[in-house]
């Protein structure tokens, strides 16, 4: 008899027309349910599985059952400038404010040359390189960047005042994968940790401190205290500036004011605050010439000497671009225990869920 | 007798006039060289004597006196729009083009809201964070960018194929120090492993690859090898997109395309490519109300709880602000044989060395 499967493989557009069904059920109108749903299957298509609806859609949607995301999603513009605005998410679907607030930029940008969009009372957002995308997707570069609830301590202290803040840059390339910069500031998420402290296996002194602010191998003291900065004071800086860019300028909540992380159900909404920036390339570069300069530097890095044993070397958002393309063809793998969740969800809601195309690890 | 002083003081106005006078002897005009000593002096009242007169004036002097340089720096705008522009700055002092650069981005985004200056043909252009300063001092968040000479391989690889390639944020606050953010993308710099070199002291692992892209503990492998990139490949990632932002996006040099380091008279000039943005606060939030919770923010970080044996948490910028005002009082202190060399120019180019104020550690 052959092992149960640990994992099945689904096609991206049955989970996505899922995904949609899901949002629509919990009242999330047609069009921000599509945008949403594009958000998530597009993260697992690229292999952020921690971004996709394996981790994010039942919190999304006990969120919005909870009234801690609002279904319909009202942006207003607080404040707009030829080149600027401010925009208020009124606790919408991250996903949602934050695709507009890239448009924004995006038609700002080529009017203009260069936008810088804000969005306070944001929720949870997703992978910030989507939005980077979209700015590649107009042959422009792309910045994003957000805060969240607190989970790091700054340098020298012990108590989470910081999120993991990410940053992403997106630019576009010619015949190469546009490159994609998406990081979190801290040196691993919490999620990685959980991992660990479920097998009980110890983690690098360099992941976490415990709650007196010292590092610890422990996995559950860990979790009991904050990630650490990426590059230690480096990180921690980075980390600081985008709260105070997103969370601060905004209007938003920053440091440890935002709300809870996305399974904390007793605790306020986020209000985070978000920032999305677009330069046009033309305003600088023919973008044909541009193109073949990307193209050309990124050749070069990655047909330089490498260390011994590597195989290979890639360049930011490489690696997800690859994933895409095999999993746009063989399916979205989804772990048996995260099916059965989105199982319980379908039921729960009414909606079918799909066949899975076929089984095995990877697929 | 006592022992020979290892440094002395000198006023920093003193010295400013010094650098002047240096500038002016090689044919820089007076605006230009008092925009550049201003940059110096600033450094090293900063404590930054990497980028101040202690390290770069000789070497500048010595590139404009061998063509490495141009001591009349000739902006041109290649191309312009209401929220960006191209300037080229035909190999002119890198801290009169870039404050030239970052003057226009302040002026655009007065006017627009944000703006982004790209310029190619650049030279060394100092510490990122005088500009994000200048950002800072018209209520202003500035971002900084450049690349230069390669010292980094990619992530995974052995080559020099990027620079530092260092980013620096600037953010106004009210009555707490501004944040200034300046940060290469490596762990440390190469002077630091030229110091462990000198000593023959062995270096961290995490610091620098030898030639073959192996992480060594040997200064002098290090020195032959190249330096790690902070938080690893995320560090790659950044210094990456750093690149092509500012090298690519601008037409200069890219990758391993930059010309020579400092000191390196026989390569050719570096054409470097930096970016210059400025955000106006007030399109997104009254200038005091922003200001006010920004203190609020940092004071929060400062008095959260520390860690074990740490006395302070300081916010990124803080120390260097701190020195700065010593170092007005005080003086900045030149060590011995730094001022031998700077004695030794001003002998050669006819200027006056001033007196120092006093001697000993620190001054």
């Amino acid at each position: 008899m052959a092992d149960a499967p640990s994992e099945r493989c689904y096609g991206s557009e049955e989970l996505r027309r899922f995904t949609e069904a899901v949002l629509g059920a919990v009242g999330v109108p047609r069009d921000d349910a599509a945008r949403t749903a594009d958000h998530l299957i597009e993260a697992n298509l690229r292999g952020v599985d921690t971004h996709g609806i394996t981790r994010v859609l039942v919190p999304y949607v006990r969120r919005i059952q909870k009234g801690l995301i609002q279904p319909r999603t009202e942006v207003t513009v607080v404040r707009e400038r030829s080149s600027s605005a401010l925009l208020e998410a009124n606790g919408g679907l991250g996903q949602v404010a934050s695709a507009r607030a890239m448009e924004m930029a995006i038609e700002k940008a080529a009017q203009t040359g260069c936008a810088w969009v804000s969005v306070r009372n944001n929720n949870h957002f997703g992978a910030a390189g989507y939005y980077a995308q979209m700015a590649i997707d107009r042959d422009m570069v792309g910045m994003v960047a957000t805060n969240g609830p607190a989970s790091v301590a700054p340098w020298g202290g012990s108590r989470a005042m910081l999120s993991t803040n990410p940053i992403a840059f997106g630019i576009p390339a010619g015949e190469e994968p546009p490159v994609i910069l998406d990081m979190a500031t801290t040196v691993v998420s919490r999620g990685r940790i959980t991992l660990f402290a479920k097998k009980n296996v110890e983690i690098p002194v360099t992941w976490a401190l415990d709650e007196e602010g010292r590092p610890t191998n422990n996995p559950n003291a860990a979790l009991r205290g904050t990630l650490q900065p990426v590059g230690g004071y480096k990180g921690y800086g980075l980390a600081l500036v985008i709260d105070l860019v997103s969370g601060v300028l905004s209007g938003a909540g920053y440091g440890a004011h935002c709300g809870g992380h996305l399974l904390e159900y007793d605790r306020p909404a986020q209000n985070v605050g978000s920032t999305f920036v677009a330069v046009t390339v033309d305003s600088f570069m023919d973008v044909p010439e541009f193109k073949a300069r990307v193209d050309a530097a990124l050749r070069e890095i990655k047909d330089s000497p490498r260390a011994p044993e590597v195989e290979r070397i890639y360049a930011p958002g490489e690696i997800e671009f690859e994933t895409r393309l095999t999993r746009l063809e063989g399916g979205i793998p989804i772990p048996v225990e995260v099916e059965r969740d989105l199982r319980a969800l379908a039921a729960e809601l009414n909606v079918p869920f799909p066949a899975s195309n076929h089984t095995g690890p990877g697929c």
